[in-house]
């Protein structure tokens, strides 16, 4: 299979009559990119559940047009999983392309310069939830798909799609459908679309992701709302408790306490500068998150911002909530609630930090008010392998789609499914995503960038063609699993 | 005009006819109260503007039936007054009756067994948002006034009555309609039932109430919320700010920090002990507002839950908001708020405390987030006279509507009109409530006690003839101002 002179030829001419096509189609490719941005399938709002299935049945139909088999609409305890394949030839790889079809909330909607749902072109952009994160992404895939099997009839390599539509809730239910569908996935590989590029003009591969654990902590005084004139000064009050609580998990100097960072180590001075000369810098940050510099006690001391914000962990309030009567209402609220969205380093364990979290908050609670801790979702922080035929085939198709060479990147983000994947099942997995730094992804005006977008397609057209020539297939992963690939290849 | 034998004699037969009508219509008094209270009059909501009419012009029609004068809904900047009248002969005292009319928000609805504005019998109890505050106690005096006019065809005393629809928001419009119809008004004296008694047999006269200042605390950081992976670590949060804020306005044992304590100071020994014996225990306290018992340093150490809900400050957090967006949304919210509600102990003004809070807020605000201070509502603590023919004249009247003598107590609520009329106006005013400590004022399940109901009308019939009886007319309020009053009467 691999390299022989005439298949090469072809695979080459193959190639480029791919790459001819996604060209040519660039503009429709786009209008779906729209298409799917219009529904609003909000995966963490029950009153999207019929959005989520119009997204998933819009995939599906999409999938087919691009001449994938198998294409089926799964339905899990939760929102559907899309799937489609083509190819079953043992001598081929087989590579799983993961994406998601499933958004962030749109609120706070007066922050929006257009219609969240209702994508807009605005010069060489285009603007609406998801756009980006990641239904532009994952629909680069799909192009480049189309642009081969419309124009040769056949994939370079097998391929199996797997779209979820609960990855920003932490993907729940694809752990289950990877055991039941496992026999019929069967990959040597993975790529995922759902992360950044360093800049508009330089391809990134993301080598590392933190991890991620969300909770509700709920603090509960009074059995009901009190009157705050009849009976404010005498009660332990949970609002201000809460308060008290949320503000004891740093120290003054920023740091997070101890149960926090648990797991955490620092990497040799080498290595931090490397990786600080990689990633942005604190200005270039903080300029795309348009937020003011930090003050003395606000972030971790002796860290840069790329670095507190990829190989340091960070507990981050996403949400406060109480006294729901609003501004009128003077009254002690019986109840307050924080939602805590905590981001863990490379070598932290979401349970092992949960554990040391609530033993803290037991140590800190005060007697009049009950206080409860509940995970809503989690997932390990992953290191990717820098190396390998396939991270090769990703950097031969980067050169391709952009003229360059990818850079490797730590990220902050956390994509759930890759610690099942590429940790548990020790695929290798190459995260090659086409967003930009300021596409906003979870804020408002999330952006896609058309020319990103384009060249994310090629790319993608490439890496099939890069995959396929690099990696042998193999068709019974007890044989040949695919975390033997990292030492085979060409 | 006071005390001749023939006038008490006269008086005292149309006392008993005034009592006897109040007790052959108190069922249809009763429906009053649930007719009005099915209005959701809920002042701090603009969505009820609409009802806050409708509740206007049913009072309105009320007073007109009870054979008042005068009945007018009277247009403010904000929510309607209704007032109406009767008598101006010089002769007898004018006494001003003060209710309002709005109610507090009902939620949290989930907290009520019946629809709060749905109000029910349950019992000797009618339940639903605002029966007790101050629906229920405004109505009473109604009842008071028309079992006089619709017997006798006569009053004791020459009355206005202004129900304010703006109370719960700090009576924002109440001084400038005070100051355009006062001429109209002239009172010699202030009733107002808007307060508690000291239990269900044991009327109360309340002599002081704490002030409020309402304050809105805004955090914001960057200019729109951030995904939580990417940046959360590297920025000043927020929500995190403002729980660290909170947190430190008080120390660790509980206390509130000195800048909210500005102006109180602790009364000698024996009078706190005289205070302790008149109000409720700790225990009746915790019981009542169903909270279990506040842990060290959840509450000012050092003194009774009777003193730090009536004459020590508190700062209420009456909410919290950050993340509109809800579970689901991993971002670092770009602002996060709390509502706060201070009460004011007496001695405290509401500026000086504000001042002082505004540059605890600039001495602790950290670089990276801006904080902003808005005053939403403030009324002043006030302290009333404990005698003079007006409180006399309610005393008098409490032990013919109870069959015995009321308590003094302090009250830890606010009633804004009360420092403009007692305070800068130097009116008598008594404070004579006929809710009962457990009648959930501001919470759910609020509920008015038809027997207080019933002698609270009993007692406002009588005390519009003791009052008649003590206390001297005087038509022109330059020569004989409401303040000389405490000097005068019988």
């Amino acid at each position: 299979m691999v390299g022989t002179g005439r298949t090469a030829a072809l695979n080459a001419a193959a190639l480029d009559a791919a790459l001819r096509y996604a060209h040519r189609h660039r503009a429709r490719f786009l209008d779906d990119v729209v298409a799917l941005a219009s529904i609003p399938s909000v995966s963490s709002r029950p009153e999207h559940r019929a959005d989520m299935g119009r997204a998933a049945r819009w995939l599906a139909r999409r999938l087919r047009r691009a001449g994938l088999n198998g294409v089926h609409v799964v339905a899990t305890g939760g929102h559907p999983v899309v799937t489609a394949g083509w190819g079953t030839r043992a001598e081929l790889p087989t590579l799983l392309i993961y994406g998601h079809y499933d958004v962030q909330p749109a609120e706070p909607l007066s922050s929006w310069t257009s219609p969240p749902f209702r994508p807009a072109r605005r010069g060489g952009l285009i603007v609406g939830r998801g756009v980006s994160d990641d239904k532009g992404q994952l629909l680069a895939h799909v192009a480049a798909v189309e642009s081969w099997l419309l124009t040769s009839g056949r994939l370079p390599v097998n391929v199996r799609l797997v779209f979820d539509g609960e990855e920003e809730i932490g993907s729940p239910h694809l752990p289950a459908f990877l055991d039941r569908y496992w026999s019929r996935l069967q990959p040597d590989a993975v790529v995922i679309s759902d992360t950044r590029m360093r800049d508009a003009d330089t391809p990134a591969l993301t080598i590392s992701l933190r991890g991620s654990l969300n909770l509700e902590l709920v603090v509960t005084g009074p059995a009901a709302p009190v009157h705050s004139g009849t009976y404010g000064g005498a009660l332990a009050e949970p609002a201000r408790e809460l308060c008290r609580i949320i503000a004891g998990l740093h120290g003054s100097d920023g740091t997070p306490i101890p149960h926090l960072r648990l797991g955490t180590s620092t990497a040799p001075a080498a290595a931090r500068r490397a990786a600080t000369r990689s990633g942005p810098s604190d200005v270039e940050l903080l300029t795309l998150a348009r937020a003011p510099r930090p003050g003395r006690g606000t972030v971790e001391p002796g860290w840069s911002a790329h670095e507190r914000t990829t190989v340091r962990p960070a507990c981050v309030v996403t949400g406060l909530y109480a006294g729901d009567a609003g501004p009128g209402h003077h009254a002690v609220p019986g109840s307050a609630t924080a939602r805590l969205n905590l981001r863990l380093a490379p070598g932290q364990d979401p349970s092992v930090v949960e554990a040391a979290l609530w033993r803290y908050l037991r140590a800190t609670a005060r007697a009049g008010v009950r206080v409860a801790l509940r995970r809503l979702s989690s997932a390990p922080p992953v290191e990717l392998p820098a190396s390998g035929p396939v991270v090769e085939a990703a950097r031969a198709a980067c050169c391709r789609g952009f003229g360059r060479e990818p850079v490797l990147l730590r990220s902050g983000g956390t994509i759930p499914v890759v610690s099942e994947l590429a940790g548990r099942r020790e695929l290798p997995t190459v995260l090659m995503g086409f967003a930009l730094p300021d596409d906003r992804m979870h804020a408002p005006d999330e952006r896609l960038s058309i020319s990103s977008f384009t060249r994310g397609t090629r790319t993608a057209v490439a890496f099939l063609h890069e995959l396929g020539d690099r990696v042998p297939g193999c068709a019974d992963p007890w044989r040949c699993p695919g975390s033997a690939l990292g030492r085979r290849g060409r």
